[in-house]
């Protein structure tokens, strides 16, 4: 059986939804009626479950107990507790991972982190084709270092080999392209990072939750990633970062605020950093919004992300399948190898923003990202065989139908 | 009529709180039964209308309307429209305040801001006790800089007078001083540093809400702030910066992530800051945290600053006038002058620390601050005179009944 046998007709994937063993998983989530949800890469549907956990965290934790909360309903250890649930997904063993702050602070944090334990080197490598805030951190961070450093951009200045050498501090990789959906090898580019005597620095947003990582056994240096896209934290729930024990002790970053302090109640003058993964903490944490990422990992309790890898691999297979079938002129940027492949199918088209207000209007909701992208995000937590064929279909008809004539569907900024 | 005036009796305190033109608002509030809450300067509490709002943002908002909810429920303008609210609580005009992350990493920008404005100089001043995490960010954020920087500490290195001079660029200040409640005279120091050709940026953690400031009036060029202690955000709800217009345009810090672009769906490949405010924004923000922060302000709907700090004054007043009545042998930290009073007491008391376990075990939450301190705090949006009055009974009750005999009130750690 081939991810692909499905595709001949909906019955056959209505089928398939029957005998998927994932298929009651879809129950645990808040999903609009005569909704196809192909967005959870920008923001996850909220957890069932979710509802009763806040409101007990906001009418009985806070409402309630108040300050006691703090110690009685653990909200001091949520970084440290959730972060140890999100290090189990991305094979990171306890210890390692922290909740808190946004992705941006954590890239900042871990970037800042590797440049000073590279000290003796000045160059940062980035992907020219990064999510930009990754960018825009890396410069902000180059700028806190104490040193004159400088940046290289695979892509614009070349192919990673061509980048390395023993000037390159810190390698800074997403595991998923955010735009084409690209897969990167972890092993292979962390191995070839460390023989250049880097370290590296890999964004998960994009796969957290949806593709297996193996931050221990691929000796990972650092990782950052977000928790309200395939992990379905809620909007803006906060973000985690990932540091291998081995660098704790002498990783040091500049946001030192008391709770990356060894003891933080002592109220002492100066900064003296927690041995271990909470020198990354710095503040006070958002802790209703912190709850929804305990619900949203709740939701994730019984499968392993080997069984989301695998259905979601079927997923997209069936609608690059069904896709080329139906329309054979579009470009599908995201590779047709799995190996390659991410949770997401890009797919670029001129008139593609209309396309995608066209398809939101008939109840398929995906993005698009300039200048000509219509991305499709397929979490495999909550989307059924069906929604794919039946998401082909309408996009199939969006296009036939010409409507990027249709003024309503003219050009708007685009959201997140 | 002075404050006191009320102190004769507990039916007197009754019958102001019939007249408080302020009564009306502790019903805005989810107050537990049979507690008087003396921590609202540590976590505010639940104001009633949150909860309908947290629901609403969860279930349609996050639940039904997912991704269209940063456009359609305004989750993008939260920053800033929330902003502009706090800042008309701390007389700043709309366009200079951002509700965002947290206070430590907020500091850290505007200290990394605060010392590029005055790169001519390397020295930055604070408070020997200052609330520690604003020491160990200002100790992060000299590092950032790119040059070498010290650090001159208030009360350690000598009294302000003495370490303003023309090497000085950042003087870091807490408006009301986190233990012993003393308030600064923002209007004289803010001159004096000015003066001197520094910058100011001012701590308003334990007065935001509570106390009045004249961000502009007195020509402040950073400010910072909780949103959880007496502003009521619930607990770690996202903090707040402002910074002066005059100084936007030329001020960078280095979190330089994409919601402080000028442009962030543009997806440049450089860092291009907003011109304004929207620059101090770094990462997505926690929405259903910062939902927290926008109840908590339409719970201090139709009420001024003035009114608020005229009843916390006569709140105070009146819980000094008890405790040196019932007490007279307790050391009273926080002046009695109410110019130069916040909205707390501070009680240096030796076993200070049973005493505060024994309230709470009788319905008086305060908190304590080692090595001696009993703290509590008067917010006047949901505190009567006559809880004020039972505070202090109690009070006395636990220090007559020498509570700390008592091996149930034994040492350890505290809360926040």
């Amino acid at each position: 059986m081939t991810p692909f046998d499905t595709a001949v007709s909906r019955d056959a994937c209505a089928a398939r939804d029957t005998s998927d063993p994932l298929a009651a998983l879809r129950d645990r989530f808040v999903l609009p009626q005569g909704m196809i949800y192909l967005d959870g890469n920008s923001l996850g549907p909220l957890p069932r479950a979710a509802v009763d956990m806040f409101s007990y965290t906001i009418e009985q934790e806070w409402g309630q107990n108040l300050i006691k909360s703090w110690n009685t309903a653990g909200w001091f250890d949520m970084p440290l507790r959730l972060g140890d649930r999100i290090g189990a997904l991305i094979g990171a063993a306890p210890g390692q991972t922290v909740v808190c702050d946004t992705t941006s602070i954590n890239l900042y944090k871990a970037v800042c982190a590797a440049s000073g334990l590279r000290s003796d080197r000045d160059v940062i490598v980035a992907e020219a084709a990064s999510f930009p805030t990754d960018l825009y951190i890396i410069e902000g961070a180059m700028k806190s270092t104490g040193r004159p450093m400088k940046r290289r951009l695979i892509g614009a200045d070349g192919p990673l080999d061509a980048l390395l050498d023993d000037r390159v501090a810190v390698v800074v990789l997403s595991h998923v392209d955010y735009r084409t959906g690209a897969l990167m090898d972890v092993a292979a580019i962390t191995e070839q990072v460390h023989k250049a005597g880097a370290l590296v620095v890999w964004d998960l947003c994009h796969s957290a939750g949806v593709i297996e990582f193996a931050f221990d056994a691929d000796a990972i240096d650092f990782a950052v990633g977000c928790t309200y896209k395939y992990l379905n934290g809620g909007p803006g729930s906060p973000a985690f970062i990932s540091v291998a024990s081995r660098h704790q002790a002498a990783a040091s970053h500049p946001l030192s605020g008391w709770w990356g302090h060894a003891a933080p109640f002592d109220f002492d003058r100066d900064f003296r950093p927690d041995a271990g993964i909470k020198r990354f903490l710095c503040g006070t944490q958002p802790i209703i919004s912190l709850r929804g990422v305990d619900a949203a990992l709740d939701a994730l309790e019984g499968v392993t992300v080997a069984a989301l890898r695998h259905k979601s691999l079927a997923l997209t297979a069936l609608f690059i399948n069904r896709v080329s079938t139906l329309l054979p002129d579009l470009e599908i940027v995201t590779p047709r190898d799995p190996t390659l492949r991410g949770s997401q199918v890009a797919i670029a088209f001129e008139h593609g923003y209309a396309v995608v207000q066209a398809m939101i209007e008939r109840g398929v909701i995906g993005d698009f990202r300039a200048p000509d992208i219509m991305r499709f995000g397929f979490a495999p937590l909550y989307l059924r065989f069906q929604d794919i064929w039946d998401a082909a279909e309408i996009l199939a008809a969006c296009v036939r139908a010409e409507v990027w004539r249709d003024p309503r569907y003219s050009r708007r900024s685009a959201v997140t």
